[in-house]
């Protein structure tokens, strides 16, 4: 996508050319933001168009969208109400709060991230922002000019892109390898790097392909960015998320390798995305992001975080009076993952190249030879939600044509239903 | 501003210039956003300053922030714990809400919009937004490509500069009338309009002046913007608030005359600053503002929007429940203003023009011929904090030199202490 330099002509109707302006008694059209006039779509106005023609004699199932705290299943042992009433309550946090966030909340954030990190962090290393999107946002435009790039990983996570294009930076993507535990190709991000590249964004666990990586893999991507002078954006927004022998690394525990700002939120581990609180966390030696830093605090003074109240309730929520239930959660993913692995091995169209160990997603290439009448994924997509009411997100809205991604953070019945469902219609076009 | 279209050559240590990566083991200081680098001093920023030098002697008294909620007289027979209890208690609101709002929230703040407008709000007029503040990032966002310039008034709430810099929009300052009620000072805003103007902010009740405009400013305010072509932005976030004859009047009210965005929040009306909950909504005629409705849709799928069980706490907040907290707040205010305005009188080196009619702000004008060894206002504040403790808001940070703002929602008490000061204060420098 090329900067917008200058106003777009198709502004400049209802304006003379001339810098006057015209007389008249009743406004025309007002014209607006050009960028944003020809946004691509994104995943909340794909998912809408998609839900809008179901089939209507059949009940909508949704595989499409990450948000599993719909399902009582995984709120069973869930203890937040709790600590948001004891906020409300204590009537002390209707105020203004300190634009980076409470000071007492940045401390349990920063001890709550420096699990497994050698160089703990310190609650001025911390920024509350409204949920992983705002982060997104934040860390974006403190690290980029326009006219600058980013590298991001293809598949990914669309915010990223909306960022980019709202901000003017070009995004870049490198790939996921799909037969390689979906793993960073390190020598396309060399290529890809050049004097405008301001980071890399690494997401871990991956949403939306399941991958955990393994510390050897997160070094040699630490040991990369060094190389290339480029801090590391590390989205763990479903930290510890992880099944079976699996483990969590933090990035932040390689920041004597590479300067990392670690992006988190309460949406997934807590399962209360509505809540919109997350955070930004800086990890470096010797001051290499003092000035990152320093931009980050005048952004976050003019911007507005997370509400007061929410905020409040994270010591709580951070504590250990939520471990049972973030152990059922992972069980619970475990299980639907298990069966819905299962149950993609027995449908012939649909490939699982690297089996998820983490997140709650599973991406799922399409054999068309196997797929009569079905042109590409968004085809796919269509269909499946007119004959079977099943939501899955066709691949192409997440940079990977021709794959589909499948969100297990359901029930088994439902998951069995909608896997049922989708190999009825497999079946039909085989 | 000049728009940064080139990366400042200062963002390039540590790369090298022909596009290829220097091969280091350590990262070095990683840079950043220029335009964040450079930025100016916000409010937060300047009163964080002030703070950190009182005199130890004496208690830190507030006539600097808007936020009356840390005081309990004015929380007094408030009806909200319980809105938002009801909200977390119902275990509804924890998922991800629609990316404008929830419809029942917006159809509330429709309703509540349309007290006193002839054309009804409905509920797809309404996006609720994080907090003011985020009110006005989204409709500068939308309006403006880069290089568009906005007008503003002046003095002038910081967040509107702030956004406009982030933006790359040039922000223009046309005057209020000290001795005119603050009126807006039509002839500049013409002059000031050009073929990149996009728009017109107006805020009634005014922050920082105090001003409530009249039926007939309004509409001769809103006859202007028609004859340029450009949409008001109307500033409402003190809205209802305002003291003895004065009478509130929606800018919504004249959209036949020109198409408006309404801003609001729940911030300064219920004194919840720290829930973060807003909204933009628009009132057009014959779809004037179709392309910015579009272009407002889309930005606020890739954002994140007010907590989800904030916005389902609003439909209690606006219903009649809080009729009497409102106006016992508004008795309060009308209460506190008059004490401040008799010990304004009392001191010869402040001078008020035009005395407040609603909000929480009073702009006086200082004398230096009766202030000796006091060179301008942010010195004045500096050495006021210094000597005395209190805390005001220099008319610099707001764009009126020689001038300070007065916070007057505190209790009658509080307010007596803090002028007593103020005045042993300039008796010392006359």
């Amino acid at each position: 996508m090329a900067p917008t330099t200058q106003i777009d002509s198709s502004l400049k109707n209802g304006y003379q050319s001339n810098g006057k302006v015209k007389n008249n008694n009743s406004c025309s059209v007002i014209k607006c933001n050009a960028t944003l006039a020809e946004q691509k779509i994104s995943i909340r106005g794909l998912v809408g168009k998609l839900l809008s023609s179901p089939n209507p004699d059949k009940e909508i199932l949704s595989l499409g969208v990450g948000d599993a705290s719909a399902f009582a299943a995984f709120r069973e042992g869930r203890d937040v109400s709790r600590c948001i009433m004891e906020s409300v309550n204590s009537g002390t946090f209707h105020g203004y709060p300190p634009a980076h966030g409470f000071p007492f909340v940045r401390r349990a954030v920063a001890d709550y991230l420096s699990w497994g990190v050698s160089q703990k962090f310190n609650e001025k290393d911390v920024f509350m922002t409204v949920g992983g999107t705002q982060a997104i946002q934040v860390i974006l435009t403190v690290l980029a000019n326009q006219g600058c790039n980013v590298l991001l990983p293809r598949p990914g996570f669309p915010p990223y892109e909306a960022t980019c294009e709202i901000n003017h930076i070009e995004p870049r993507y490198y790939d996921l390898l799909p037969n390689s535990n979906w793993e960073v190709d390190l020598d396309q991000v060399r290529n890809l790097t050049d004097s405008k590249t301001v980071g890399i964004v690494v997401i871990n666990p991956n949403n939306p392909c399941g991958a955990v990586y393994s510390r050897s893999h997160l070094t040699k991507i630490a040991e990369t960015a060094a190389e290339l002078n480029l801090p590391l954006i590390a989205d763990e927004i479903y930290g510890h998320m992880v099944f079976r022998e699996a483990k969590f690394v933090p990035m932040a525990s390689l920041c004597s390798i590479v300067p990392v700002l670690t992006l988190g939120a309460l949406s997934k581990r807590w399962l209360v995305p509505g809540w919109r609180c997350g955070w930004v966390a800086i990890s470096d030696r010797n001051g290499a992001l003092s000035q990152v830093r320093m931009a980050m605090e005048r952004l976050m003074n003019v911007t507005s975080g997370p509400a007061s109240i929410i905020q409040a309730a994270l010591p709580g929520l951070l504590s250990d009076s939520n471990d049972e239930f973030h152990s059922n959660v992972v069980k619970l993913l475990e299980s639907s993952e298990e069966a819905l692995f299962h149950m993609i091995q027995k449908i012939p169209a649909l490939i699982c190249h690297s089996r998820p160990q983490g997140s709650m997603f599973m991406m799922v290439q399409l054999d068309y030879s196997l797929l009569k009448g079905i042109g590409d994924d968004m085809e796919f997509a269509s269909k499946l939600m007119k004959e079977e009411s099943v939501l899955i997100l066709p691949g192409t809205v997440i940079g990977l044509e021709n794959w589909i991604r499948i969100f297990f953070g359901t029930p088994p019945d439902l998951l069995k239903e909608a896997m049922g469902r989708i190999m009825s219609f497999c079946s039909r076009y085989a």
